[in-house]
């Protein structure tokens, strides 16, 4: 029988399996912060990736970035009403700026120097953006304002799992401002644009493109398109959202300007969007198998890790020797635009105790070398996405040609695996009790529970969407732009009235 | 008369100089958030600059970056006895996790949402490290542990500065573990050196390495190293700092493991340094003029600018045509290991507005370009370093090599200017009577002032700290490893008793 190295598998608990593989990939850990967690820098490296890749697509479209407060005065986020409701159940609130000793000799905070207005330490930055760019914006000739900010918020959660959902994370914001109400839906759909592209080319994961319901809506936001990928146990997994906010926040904020014609004055019209270390959640239940994470190339922190093997010590400096040179070699490699990434381990371990640490942090593609593939001028070479006794011999000559075509190859493999497996759990229903069928008998954490994405009429009325949730826990994760499901019916499926819509129905992160 | 761009002049009140060339180069502002500034996309990009050096450097030798939270329990904190009296008094506390609305409508922290136990947002992070280092090291094969952090942190202040001193900043704090003190002692030095690299040969600022006295360690290191460095003010400014925190922390923390003897536990060895945004105040400072900043252009976020010049609207097209052949051309070329950074100003104003925002922006280099530039297949330059009305025209053909030599040239220029400065502001002093002539009749805010760098003897006695420090304003900023200075006499230049060391004086930031 086949031995994994997690436990247990995704079939027998999915999400016990998800917190072995973040803990054997050395992803992230628990703190004894609650609900914070500690990017390790496995974790990190991958968040770092995502960051270098996203921040150029930002750039080239003519985002810059800049930085905004961590503290927002409570009567800043007071300003926009709906929106202040979305968050202030769960914020963290700073009302002090200094500890004493207490009698006791303990520390408390001085109630000497309790703040006048209390801090809420960002859960998004929409308020602040919005004084600034008030300030920032007098004339139409200001406009397009397009800024982002990589930073820290914190949301506070009771419940708490890695990257998925902890109290603080970390996360880009774009915030824009616009002349018109077409340039500002324009850029919010731009935006959700290049998500898609990061998400389906860079981290493998297909997407289901849409915009949300009025209750999924961000609080203050007019229109909410997000990008939706299903997880390993079919649920969904929100990849990036994107907001046009009308002139909402720029009546709140006071963005006004002098427009086009003399003496006119008017609001701007704003966008938001974001992404986060959620990804890498995604990454993670999307591509991961029983052995660990499983990393498309273009976003490993180590595309190829070599493993040098010393089997006679006197041949030691051979091989290492050897090994720098197969190294470098590699290194002067391009591969999606970048060098190609390799990493030695050097470590003094046994070599299957190192092959599985590295099958475990997801890395595609292992170079096993010792004497004999020295003398014989190759390499041993084995793929993540193969049986790890799946070896082959390659030629240090044809090994750039090999690697290059490898990575290209795995690269796509992710993606094509990960569609084919959305695809085999994606339905169309026109019937109630098809519906039902599909989610209710689903038993929690077995991959081949029933359940997955659900294409189905939808009448619009906020009390089937409610039903769905109360009865079978499945919301709405958007509806999408791709409208052409006629067999999804014409009657809504929960209640038969007229369809307005064809919705994404699904159990989500 | 010359006109100058910045108004007042260094020399006329040096903190309103400092403050009208942030604010002129669009370098950051204050926010509406108590002692926050916001980081405007200019001074953004200098950082971006600043963090791709450093962290390559890091990588380089061995150390990865990781996140951990900005939340730490006040418990935490209190572990390290020096350690929390050093920012006690200086920390924002979170003590509730949700806003509820008062009876008055209005929201105030929810007295049932009221945290058990207060968390302080971090003002450094050696105490959430220390805990997790504790988890991660087991053995001494877990060592060395080299990790770096990039973030965000608070340190409550009443009067802040843009960079220089605001109550939320953004850093760089590395955390490392070894196994012996001499190794740990060796990653201090080396991190210094590694600052002083980064400082000397990217931001052009000559610096004085040392070590520094009691009074000036970090609360809880054994020794403190920085590097200091003369603003245009002669005042000094610490732009870095590296710990050797022996084993406090490790005790406090827990940080022990098996030792390479068997059965042997011993507490592990640590490190921490830091840099931090103030840089950006150190760069203003150090290479600015009355006409606004100056960028070094291995730091710069273009090193070139590009200003098309349409006199008539027919040769519009020719002109934009030619632009994109010259940036093309130049972003094709390497310095310093990094693509050249061109910028093209396309916007419409008036010629003249456009060469001051970039002369005040500080960008080193700006070509003209017009329709006669484009007939003559050449363009015309000008340099930051030079009077704006200094302009060269350069041929097409002789651009790229002029334009790498210019840089080259520029670089060294800023560095040497600074070196320069120093050099005629420092004084080796060794009797009382000079050195308070030396220090107290300055007139703050004048450059001409007297004062500057002070090496002087010093008996090593707190209490002739004291003294400047009360007397004069004046603090020892490091006792230098350089100690090669005979003529600053045997005795200490307050008390006349023995000399221990040399030690630099100064005023600072």
């Amino acid at each position: 029988m086949k031995k994994n190295a997690i436990s247990p598998t995704r079939a027998e608990n999915y999400a016990e399996w998800y917190q072995q593989v973040v803990d054997a990939a050395e992803l992230a850990e628990n703190s004894p912060v609650r609900g914070c967690m500690v990017i390790k820098p496995w974790g990190h490296a991958l968040w770092e990736n995502m960051q270098r890749e996203l921040d150029d697509m930002f750039k080239e479209t003519g985002h810059r970035n800049a930085y905004f407060p961590l503290l927002i005065p409570k009567s800043l986020l007071e300003k926009e009403a709906e929106h202040v409701d979305g968050f202030a159940k769960e914020c963290a609130v700073v009302t002090h700026h200094r500890l004493i000793h207490a009698a006791d000799g303990s520390l408390i905070p001085d109630p000497a120097a309790e703040l006048e207005e209390p801090l809420i330490i960002r859960p998004t930055s929409e308020t602040i953006v919005g004084v600034m760019f008030a300030k920032w914006i007098q004339s139409y000739r200001d406009l397009p304002l397009l800024i982002n900010q990589w930073a820290n918020v914190v949301r506070w959660e009771m419940r708490t799992r890695l990257f998925l959902r902890t109290s603080e994370f970390l996360w880009q914001e774009g915030h824009t401002a616009h002349e018109t109400e077409s340039e500002a839906r324009e850029e919010a759909t731009r935006m959700l644009d290049i998500y898609t592209r990061f998400v389906e080319d860079y981290l493998a994961i297909p997407v289901i493109r849409g915009v949300k319901s009025d209750s999924e809506r961000f609080p203050g936001a007019i229109e909410t398109y997000a990008i939706e990928a299903m997880m390993g146990d079919c649920k969904a997994l929100q990849a990036g959202t994107s907001h046009f906010l009308g002139q909402n926040f720029a009546k709140a904020a006071g963005i006004e300007f002098q427009g086009r014609e003399r003496g006119t004055r008017q609001f701007a019209w704003t966008t938001s969007w974001g992404t986060s270390t959620r990804l890498i959640g995604a990454l993670i239940m999307v591509h991961g198998d029983d052995d660990g994470i499983v990393l498309p190339p273009r976003i490993a922190p180590a595309q190829v890790v070599i493993l040098p093997i010393h089997r006679a010590e006197d041949a030691r400096a051979v091989v290492d020797e050897y090994v720098d040179v197969v190294a470098s070699r590699l290194r002067s490699l391009r591969f999606s635009d970048r060098r190609v990434r390799v990493e030695i381990d050097r470590r003094e371990s046994r070599g299957g105790q190192k092959q599985w640490a590295w099958i475990k942090k997801g890395v595609p593609i292992r170079l096993e070398i010792g004497l004999r593939d020295k003398e014989s001028d190759s390499v041993t070479l084995s793929r993540r996405d193969r049986e790890s006794s799946e070896k082959m011999s390659v030629s240090l000559v044809d090994l750039p040609e090999t690697i290059m075509s490898l990575l290209d190859q795995i690269q796509r493999g992710c993606f094509e695996r990960a569609r084919q497996f959305r695809s085999e759990n994606t339905r169309t229903i026109s019937h109630k009790s098809d519906f039902e069928d599909f989610f209710r008998p689903q038993v929690e954490q077995q991959t081949d529970a029933r359940g997955g994405f659900a294409l189905a009429a939808w009448c619009g009325d906020k009390a089937c969407e409610s039903w769905a949730k109360e009865a079978l826990n499945v919301t709405i994760r958007c509806l999408p732009f791709d409208q052409s499901h006629e067999d999804a019916g014409s009657g809504c499926v929960v209640c038969g009235k007229p369809r307005s819509t064809v919705a994404l129905f699904a159990k989500n992160y």
